[in-house]
């Protein structure tokens, strides 16, 4: 069986409210963290939802990004799908844990698009 | 437990390639099937790749929807993430069988963001 995508499902808990709720230096960690998985940012988009609350998509050349937060519950849920060997999105993980410091976390990961001999 | 939010990861297979391939039209119909799910664009995003393969992101109210293609496996990857009870989700998923026609389907739903009396 081969895949086509990696994709990271973790959540965060435990996390500062303002952080969770400041888009910009959501932006810029995000970012890093695309750096630190050894890849490129396409493009980047982002909301602040009222009262609270962000989300933050950031389009790779191998996929994208995405982190959506709850402040009001230090809860943010982050997708980080990847695709190719260039790409290692541990590292991007690893950066959002050093930066975004929940006090728990729980890491899922799903292989998007498998083909066997059958299928393919 | 509660949940914050609901996150249908779909796999499309058997898809045309030109419809895969072609970012405008795929931005109409992830347009529509928002619509259809009965919320709103907040904003979109969206890239081709060389030489073939989309990605575009909707952010909504209550939070985003991602396609993510591989034009020459047939695949689409579908991530529709949702909060509130005031969006179905399912009606936007049918929108999109039925606008991209896969010839196989297969949909997994987690809960993200889930909490009990013990860690809210």
């Amino acid at each position: 069986m081969k895949n086509l995508g990696r994709h990271l499902l973790v959540e965060f808990y435990g996390c500062d409210f303002s952080l969770l709720d400041n888009v910009t230096k959501l932006r810029g960690i995000l970012t890093h963290a695309v750096i630190a998985a050894g890849t490129e940012v396409v493009d980047i988009v982002s909301h602040h939802f009222s009262p609270q609350g962000s989300v933050v998509v950031i389009i790779i050349e191998e996929s994208h990004l995405v982190i959506s937060t709850w402040p009001e519950h230090g809860y943010a849920a982050i997708d980080i799908f990847t695709c190719g060997e260039g790409t290692n999105p541990e590292k991007a993980l690893d950066f959002l844990i050093d930066n975004l410091k929940p006090t728990k976390t729980t890491i899922m990961e799903i292989r998007r698009g498998i083909f066997t001999s059958k299928n393919s």
